[in-house]
């Protein structure tokens, strides 16, 4: 049984590919509203996120887990209009942020309800819609699986990304020195804005030598890596002793060759997570910490997410096409509804 | 200020190699008795345990860390003989297994006194002398740094070595499943008797299809490695999703290549230690752990060391060669003193 204050169309907006491929095969389509589980919120979608793995899904690279929506985005955020037998029925009515388990680029998007944060304070929809899927990856991968403590530094790639960007902003909230690559000397800028200690242009300057000058050769406690290939080798050259390698994606290839004494010796920690696979019940109990520990950031204004550009919904393949590009700084959001 | 029950001579029987290289290089010689810092004890050694960094020490490959004796020897057993200033007087004259910072090839030998455990109950000191340095070894790795956990699966490689037949037994006295690898049938059949579920005969069996059929395809939860080399993809394959690959050793080959979307996508975590270049302090608190909850097993005769061959310690050069000839099975000692 769904609980709704409105009355809901049978079909919706959305975007849809017949084919992967490029950036141009998303299309405008019209598609069934999603139902709900009896945990679920139906929400009608003001805004979506644009991430990596989207790019990835429309390209036929990231198939999505079984029972997941055929249809992309891994965030948004918007007003409740139903909600599944389980659930609190306070929540009804109210505006979200959430981490879908896709189905994001659409009118209404159905998602767990514990995957839901509230847009309160001084956040409002257009920026919680940038939040959900860069605040878990980030918070899971920085402080519970690479263990981040006040004190010690963490280097993170894409320093102008939404991962890169979000990195900055949650190691400064908790007192870790940062430390960013980039591509260019603007975008160095911009995440020196964001508050990284130190951005490294890339191209002009090999970032071992760069991170162990900055360090007085003491190096960094954590690498938040998403490039993997031969990244991999030079970032371990980067950890202290006792560092942690944590891997997201592998944009520079998948292979890296490795000393095994080198982890041994120094006594690394090599890891790595995805997000989208993870249990409901897992997702739940991240959502609870993060809404305990980092939520409060957003809403208070301490922090905001770095905005890049705002797409209309139907244009989902140029937001594409930029993303891939590398030419965003900060997040890409499609406008969805209002 | 050293205090003694006994007058000490000022020169003792050790083993000493004038120039890295085989076996052979090992001769007796007279040096002096070492002197001992405010927190060590001096042991009159009465067996010294023979261990694989050992034999890497007197091939030049593994040079001993500053301030550290030249004689070779990482564990021994004997009485107390000295004490320094800041050494409870109580543990003179008492029997001790002691993890040392190498020198036990030696009629005296000094070691923090709380690097030091008792030889009581049904232990005695030839058994004694063969647990410190794979009971830390394995505590630490396979516990502390590979989170096994009751009701888990564990692979060690070289199932009849020192290292190996301790994993077993501590594996088995926590209800963890252990599967090793050995190289012939009596081998095999040797770490069985320790207690392995599985021991599978490299040379004749694929070790990752042989872990896939014994567990119905589930892996392992922990790999303790010491080969590296092409072994560690094919140990990730051997893992369980959320499985820990811990490497001690590099004895096949120090470079692995990895794919990292596999240990992403099945959140793995490659870590190692060496034990050796570890501080005094966590020394001392692994000491402290190991009494507290593994040390029982052995005073009380429920677990014992799986003993190889004694050489006499003039014939330290024949028990090297046995080692590294692969034909022990469970640890070689030197006698020393009685």
């Amino acid at each position: 049984m769904v609980d709704t204050n409105t009355p809901l169309p049978a079909q919706m907006n959305a975007i849809g590919f017949a084919e992967p491929g490029g950036p141009n095969v998303l299309t405008p389509q019209q598609v069934d509203i999603p139902e709900i589980g009896p945990q679920d919120v139906l929400i009608a979608v003001a805004y979506a996120g644009v991430n990596r793995p989207d790019c990835l899904q429309r390209a036929g690279a990231y198939p999505p887990p079984p029972g997941a929506s055929p249809i992309l985005g891994l965030e948004v955020a918007g007003e409740v209009v139903g909600v599944g037998e389980d659930v609190p029925r306070e929540i009804l009515g109210t505006r979200v942020a959430a981490l879908t388990p896709g189905g994001g680029y659409a009118q209404y998007c159905a998602a767990p309800w514990r995957h839901c944060l509230p847009v309160e304070g001084s956040l409002d929809l257009k920026h919680a819609a940038a939040l959900p899927e860069t605040l878990f990856t980030v918070w899971h991968n920085v402080f519970e699986r690479g263990c981040a403590r006040d004190g010690e530094r963490l280097l993170v790639h894409g320093g102008t990304s939404g991962i890169g960007t979000m990195a900055i902003m949650l190691a400064k909230a908790f007192d870790i020195e940062v430390i960013v690559t980039c591509g260019d000397d603007e975008k160095c800028e911009a995440a020196r804005k964001v508050g990284a200690d130190l951005a490294i242009n890339y191209k002009e300057q090999d970032f071992v030598e760069a991170v162990k000058a900055h360090t007085d050769g003491a190096g960094v406690n954590v690498v938040l890596d998403m490039v993997s290939g031969d990244y991999v080798p030079r970032n371990l050259k980067c950890l202290a002793e006792d560092g942690r390698h944590v891997t997201i994606a592998a944009l520079g290839g998948a292979k890296a060759e490795l000393v095994m004494p080198v982890i041994m010796m120094r006594r690394l920690v090599l890891t790595g997570s995805t997000l989208r696979p993870r249990s409901d019940a897992f997702k739940a109990a991240l959502a609870d910490e993060i809404a305990e520990n980092a939520w409060p950031l957003f809403t208070a204004g301490q922090c905001a997410p770095v905005m890049d550009r705002t797409f209309p919904l139907d244009d989902a393949g140029e937001a594409h096409a930029r993303m891939e590009a590398g030419e965003h700084i900060g997040k890409i959001v499609l406008k969805v509804g209002a």
